[in-house]
């Protein structure tokens, strides 16, 4: 069994685009490391993605300061959460290997305002962009005052 | 909102027990910063929590280092539960606040081997203590050679 995938990152997974500067997203969050948006198919309200600026696949691959990294603005994130929607209960979730449910091949955090009990009740579907990008600017406007 | 769950933390919570070795578990494994151990009440077989021995309640109050030392940990757990259970799918899951579901307040990190479609499907049910034991010598094991 591999050890290290990264021989296996593929550079035109969705995430690599975004970050890339191909493909429009729904910035929540920046700095040197990490990049935070806002998950176009929700699982509830508010879910954002952290992920690594580091060609890894999973969890294998990420180097100590990236995983220090990503955990730190997850935790800015997730203040901004807390105060925008009201509410304590963060899942944060990441998943690692197809046969998990990963569907990107980045790795990426998910933090989703709500209950382990409640997660994947709801069929995730699409959300309005109008209402993602209001969200973001919400959360980034909490998280540049922390 | 309080930025800070600290002065919240419990010293009598379960996990602050086992760190303090007054009440035993099934060790996978152990360094400076970090305890990694068997959950008793596994959503899968070969559940591990992975636990910073710093008194953080949750995300809010883990301090970098730490939150390096917690995924380096789990990356060494999850390549012991890939080889072991030979599969590649592992879950990584840490709730933040009664309301998502957290029930210890001390953070801690889930990696279970399944996947995120199946989670939640089974009730929770206390494990065999031999059979935990046995699943962490294997994990401790392979760790070993990491």
């Amino acid at each position: 069994m591999s050890h290290n995938n990264q021989t296996n990152y593929d550079d035109t997974n969705i995430f690599a685009k975004m970050l890339n500067g191909d493909i429009p997203y729904h910035k929540v969050f920046e700095d040197e490391k990490t990049l935070a948006f806002m998950d176009i198919m929700p699982q509830a309200k508010g879910h954002v993605l952290v992920i690594p600026k580091q060609k890894a696949v999973d969890l294998l691959d990420l180097e100590p300061e990236y995983a220090a990294a990503v955990l730190m603005t997850s935790k800015k994130v997730m203040q901004a959460q807390r105060q925008v929607f009201e509410r304590e209960g963060i899942i944060q979730m990441q998943l690692n290997g197809a046969q998990a449910g990963q569907s990107v091949f980045h790795y990426h955090v998910h933090l989703i305002p709500g209950s382990i009990h409640e997660l994947g009740i709801h069929a995730a579907k699409q959300a309005n962009s109008a209402e993602l990008a209001n969200t973001a600017k919400q959360l980034a406007a909490i998280i540049s005052t922390l």
